[in-house]
């Protein structure tokens, strides 16, 4: 059994015991095996090992938890984005540009595509990343987006309910019926979570409801979109049916933030359904941002996520997710931090990633920085000096 | 002489000839001799060559140029950025911790992060890096930080007047003379620039044109830091001076405006005073961004630039600083990635920079990208596959 010491670690972000909301401890180790966390403390009574990293005094945290992100797609959309900063309003339509692009292209391009984004974001931090189908939508190219996601991720998610496909716009009902059934069927062996577009010009909340329901009847977990272009009954519906998470919540009412507040875990850990924010899509959009501070101070678990996607959101990278939390949503940075890597893991209902206490995977990050501030502080900048993944260094 | 050819460029921006603002051309290639570009035009008539970079297709443009950047000191300012983001104003007071920091450093370390912040924007695309004194403010260490700033940079600028340093608090008129006298007779043969920090709070007009003016005499060209924290003389003192440019520009009045517009070259090639516009600073201080559109729309010439420093505005992202301005300042890509390239150049009046044409330095990137409009589209992702400065690949 080899193991691993990652040493002289200025500040370690633990998402556990230690000092302040991050877990922070000064001058440690963490000690690997297996791809585990085997031990955490002060670097001086660190424990022998056979192979060494020399973190140089910088800043280590566990990995970034990318709990949100469309990897799957053809083609890109440059021209689009550059018409919409001219003015022209983001309401989602382009999707359809990318389903045609999607199956157009063959299983090695979409291979492809997903890989480059996933080293991408690797190489960023990432060392957890979700990834949805939603572009094929037909019974063939979700199954092929999901296999294909599958290949590089165990956090798949089946997104059939992205948008109504043109085939069938003046019969919604009919694709409802399709995604409940033979889409579901072909989907489910790849596929851990279940997911609609629940927004004016997507699904309403009773098709959204049945889809969710039938994806749960198929053992897959509920999240969802929500409330991004206007209020509705999203995050409500998220909460009806305990989703993990609901994502976007650009724009909630009293009652979404109290429902989402009531799924508190009463041990004070947070709570059930997580609100998941995506600024980096508010940002490709120029759209206000959500308000975070609203959903924090209501003690509502909040994640940050890329939304990595083609149209609305084309970012890979959760530092810079991070920033504009701090800049724009008024998180604190290590309310940012936190919701980056443990609010992740909570939005994908898991509980050995997202921290760096023993038996958690290891999955950590070394920053080119003395302080996880300077993910805040630095914007823009590649901080990530080295990333281990399962205990490997990349 | 050995020559290298960069081929198969999908998108290449020269700020020359070619379509559009940014003189694209498609399917091109660049041949570079004696680290010059030799040679422009289309791949399929590519000239032989000694050896060769293959470009995959992706989009090359001129590098960086980054006209302002504060590099040398000592220390970090995080815990203020954090107490800022938690609400506390921006106004400026915290240079004088930088400069106790700096005063105390060695000159290696200095020299150690003049070199780190380099090499971490030359990573990131920056060929050109303009870097300023202004930590230092007294005779031996504002000439100590240009002389290390000179090792790295020929674009150095002289910025004794940044802030008038705690031991002159109560007699600024002698901190003038020190700057005009002594500190400017050991600062010039290091500098080819001088600056001031016209602001309330720092030095008022009379003050800055003395010193700009002693500066003048003693060999340097104009810039200068103006009209950031509110509106005030300092771009007008520009234009009066001749400066090369006037940096920040967040608060003009449409005397501001048309002072600058009336600098304009009879060639429509632009004005001889660029505004030079730093969206990280207004980023990460939390503070509105310029008009840019009004400058641009009155014929000014713009430039893009870090700020890098330490208080205000700890990035060494060019691309990052491409996307805030069309994200926030409603510049085009196209707009930006010239103000990023050609607008730095003419902030420097330099002409062998910032284009790829023939007889211009062979600095060039090669995006990770097929269009320069991933710069804005991918915002905080880095895409910056390749960089030759002087022809050398680095
Ligand atoms: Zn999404
Ligand atoms: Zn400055």
């Amino acid at each position: 059994m080899s193991s691993l010491l990652v040493d002289n670690i200025g500040e370690l972000i633990t998402n556990g015991a230690g000092e302040g909301p991050l877990g922070i401890r000064r001058n440690a180790a963490v000690l690997i095996e297996e791809g585990r966390v085997a031990w955490v403390g002060p670097a001086a009574y660190a424990p022998a090992a056979d192979r060494r990293v020399d973190a140089g005094g910088a800043a280590v945290l566990p990995g970034f938890v990318d709990s949100h992100a469309h990897l799957v797609f053809a083609g890109d959309r440059a021209a689009e984005f550059a018409a919409r900063m001219a003015g022209e309003p983001y309401t989602g339509g382009g999707i359809r540009t990318t389903v045609g692009a999607t199956r157009a292209a063959s299983d090695d391009e979409l291979r492809a595509t997903v890989r480059r984004l996933r080293g991408e974001a690797l190489r960023q931090g990432t060392t957890t990343m979700e990834i949805k189908s939603g572009y094929g939508l037909t019974v063939a190219d979700e199954a092929r987006s999901l296999r294909i996601a599958a290949e590089t991720s165990a956090e798949t998610t089946f997104l059939g309910a992205h948008v109504v496909p043109a085939e069938y716009a003046d019969r919604p009902d009919d694709y409802v019926g399709l995604v409940c059934g033979p889409m579901l069927a072909a989907a489910a062996p790849h596929a851990k979570w279940i997911d609609v577009f629940c927004e004016r010009g997507a699904f309403d909340v009773d098709h959204a409801r049945a889809i969710l329901a039938c994806g749960q009847a198929a053992g897959l977990g509920v999240r969802l979109h929500a409330n991004q272009l206007g209020s509705g009954p999203g995050v409500l519906l998220g909460v009806e049916l305990d989703a993990a998470s609901v994502d976007h919540c650009t724009h909630l009412s009293d009652a979404d933030v109290a429902a989402l507040a009531g799924t508190a875990h009463t041990d004070g850990s947070g709570t059930r359904t997580v609100a998941t924010l995506l600024p980096g899509a508010e940002f490709s959009t120029r759209s206000p941002y959500p308000d975070a501070r609203r959903l924090l101070d209501a003690g509502v678990t909040v994640a940050l996520a890329t939304d990595c996607n083609p149209g609305s959101s084309y970012t890979s990278s959760m530092p810079f997710c991070v920033a504009l939390a701090v800049r724009e949503m008024r998180m604190t940075p290590a309310e940012a931090v936190r919701a980056a890597t443990l609010g992740g893991a909570r939005a994908l209902r898991r509980d050995d990633i997202g921290v760096l206490t023993p038996g958690a995977r290891a999955d950590l990050v070394v920053l080119e920085a003395p302080s996880y501030l300077h993910l805040a502080y630095r914007p823009g900048v590649p901080l990530i000096r080295q990333v281990l993944l399962n205990g490997v260094l990349q």
